[in-house]
């Protein structure tokens, strides 16, 4: 086993190296723009960790981890298109940076590259990752659907938004899992344990940025502080303040999302005061322990070593501590 | 074997009863909606056919021809986006009935789709399949971007276009031939052959299509005749009268290519008549009957009965003899 920071070493370098050398250039310079723009390389890291925690070589699985990322990377390509955000990680989008046609374009062609990272393994292992890859991709989309859904509705339940965030974000961090342990060839109950786990950590992951998106430190938290509440998004947070408010609180809530002010100052801390005092903050954060909880269960069922089973623990508190 | 009418009505039939019953309906619905506006159906019937010519079995064939149909409609539709075309088969399109967003999301979900239908094959022909996929795929989007790009250039040369034409249309032809080719499990020979042949009927065709675009009977012709003209768009019609014309007429040439008249009709015969007589249009017949040739000498090296190889150039010679 590796450390978490050589398994990101290794990324960084395979994209570093990545430049697509080929024509047209139009298409291909915004592909290697949006992959050099970094980020935290979870995805990548994951499907590397698990097939070295699977007795696989990581070597073997730097191909689907570079699969994994530029899929990540195309859906920022296409989201960004359709939330109009002007930025990703603090550079133009790859729609403002050219134009719509090429986002539009480049990201298609990101998502069938993905496709052939694919190609470096053998036929049965080739069928399995595709396979896992479409019913993944599939569902990112559905979530992003759900996503954009959500933004003109006022009923939507909670178990909806935690199926909108386990499509939109858990599966792929599940499914970078269980890539590793595909290419590692190690048993089927391990390789769908593997996902669970990722799974389940994936929802308390999200669970955790929309919490800290409201109550995270401004100094260490990468985005801006209260921007949810700044686009009146309606995140398990507000889902659990409306639940748990009485008709005031409610009113006021309802009315605190339908404002857009200059100056954001005063609705955040407004907002903020209803999550915590109707009990919302409270819920979210066992929501986020009962999630990780469930993902350390599923550790348990596997067939691995305590020492490896203390790696992938580990893992998850380090990803469920980060303050930012 | 059947007659072309009969596979046409195969996957008429399939795609009828398609219906993706999932949710979001937001995402499926536009899916369903763009596949029932019908078409031609040529590539998915390429597939049934070739699996039948090399001893295959059609039936079997039947999920690959629906992958190649339903990434035919993924690039519609993100093509009509790129376009801004308002109207497709004579319905609105996708992003016009809905939104752009929409258009992109359910687009980037056919893509996926199209992949998901190689699940239906043993992993060896199932590998074989998605990595000619891919590799048609990109080049659709290579080609698409070169489209792009010549709007902006003016020194577009007769091989790049050449090229744009081959990757943004032909090789999708070739690659649905193809794979009807490799479902049947025939010689290596035979599907790289099989191929070849579609490849440069795709070629014949997009020249045909550039040609009648001009040329063609108003009355039979599916789309508006003289339209490219309008459009001023850089067709091989106009790259060939450009490399022919003296001066004065290129000068006449390139000031009709820059204007956009209330009233086309003027302009429209001023621009085949320099075509005509600077012997553009001969030239254009030339290279459809240069590229029809090349598929029928492939035709020759094939290991097929006579029959077979008749049907073939039957099948060829009904669609380069369309007048529509």
């Amino acid at each position: 086993m590796l450390l978490l920071s050589d398994y990101q070493n290794i990324i960084t370098e395979e994209f570093s190296n990545l430049h697509i050398d080929k024509q047209p250039q139009n298409l291909y310079e915004p592909i290697d723009y949006i992959l050099s723009l970094g980020g935290k390389r979870i995805r990548p890291v994951l499907t590397l960790m698990a097939a070295d925690i699977f007795d696989g070589d990581h070597k073997k699985a730097i191909a689907a981890a570079k699969a994994v990322e530029m899929f990540h990377n195309f859906s920022l390509v296409h989201d960004d298109i359709m939330d109009d955000a002007p930025l990703r990680r603090g550079n133009e989008t790859v729609h403002e940076k050219w134009d719509l046609n090429t986002g539009i374009l480049s990201g298609d062609a990101m998502l069938i590259l993905a496709y052939q990272y694919f190609e470096n393994y053998e036929p049965k292992v080739f069928q399995a990752l595709a396979k896992l890859f479409s019913k993944t991709a599939l569902e990112v989309c559905e979530g992003q659907q759900y996503d954009v859904d959500f933004e003109t509705r006022d009923d939507v339940t909670i178990p909806e938004y935690l199926k909108m965030i386990e499509y939109k974000t858990a599966v792929l961090l599940g499914a970078a899992m269980k890539m590793g342990a595909i290419v590692a060839e190690t048993t089927e109950e391990n390789t769908n344990l593997i996902y669970n786990f990722g799974l389940n950590l994936g929802i308390a992951f999200q669970l955790q940025d929309d919490y800290l998106d409201a109550f995270g430190n401004p100094e260490t938290f990468g985005k801006q502080v209260g921007g949810d509440i700044i686009e009146n998004k309606k995140t398990y947070l507000y889902l659990k303040a409306m639940e748990f408010s009485n008709t005031e609180n409610k009113q006021q809530l309802l009315h605190l999302f339908s404002i857009q002010p200059q100056d954001n100052t005063d609705k955040i801390e407004s907002v903020k005061a209803i999550f915590n005092s109707s009990g919302a903050s409270q819920a979210t954060q066992e929501a986020i322990a009962k999630y990780t909880e469930m993902a350390y269960e599923t550790l348990e069922k596997m067939h691995l070593s305590d020492d490896k089973k203390m790696i992938l623990r580990l893992f998850g508190d380090k990803l469920m501590n980060r303050k930012v």
